[in-house]
């Protein structure tokens, strides 16, 4: 039991990663960004498939093939599949964009 | 690709239930519910874990032994384990209850 509104600090030096489940095959994890975003020369390429949605805040995220740049706001979520290489272009920089992220093979 | 927030029925007689992920060992779905409950006599048992977050709305999980009754409110999750015998004991008649359930072995 918990709440993925609360507990945020009141400064992010750097993003915020925290495990909320884990076992063999998942891992659903709550990360806080406010401002970051992937260096430029990074991707962004995982072994696991990734569903992330966009709880509160904004961001963008950038594809390297096959999709357009998208821009999520509160309640959107996108599929990511393995290797797809992708990164994070933005986040909100006056605001923290929290996200869920669901990781599986 | 997908929000969570849009395409919300103007009725719903029954709560409804849309997978957005499935394989083997996952399953990720939105419920919506509105002023639903289950029935008094039934008990949610159910095979595997289940990871719950309110990503808007309210509502009232009952557990049959070990827990007193949660509410939650948007942003609030709970990790129910495979078995935990559980109810939705209510979820708030005069707006939408949108759930985020994540199913695991």
């Amino acid at each position: 039991m918990g709440s993925l509104l609360t507990d945020i600090p009141s400064t992010l030096p750097t993003e915020i990663f925290q495990d909320l489940v884990k076992t063999d095959s998942i891992r659903i994890e709550r990360i806080i960004s406010k401002g970051h975003s992937t260096p430029d020369s990074d991707w962004y390429d995982q072994t696991e498939n990734e569903w992330v949605l966009v709880v509160k805040g904004e961001a963008k995220i950038l594809f390297e093939k096959g999709m357009k740049e998208q821009h999520l706001k509160e309640g959107d979520y996108v599929n990511i599949p393995a290797h797809q290489r992708h990164k994070v272009s933005w986040t909100h920089p006056a605001e923290e964009t929290i996200w869920l992220a669901v990781f599986y093979s």
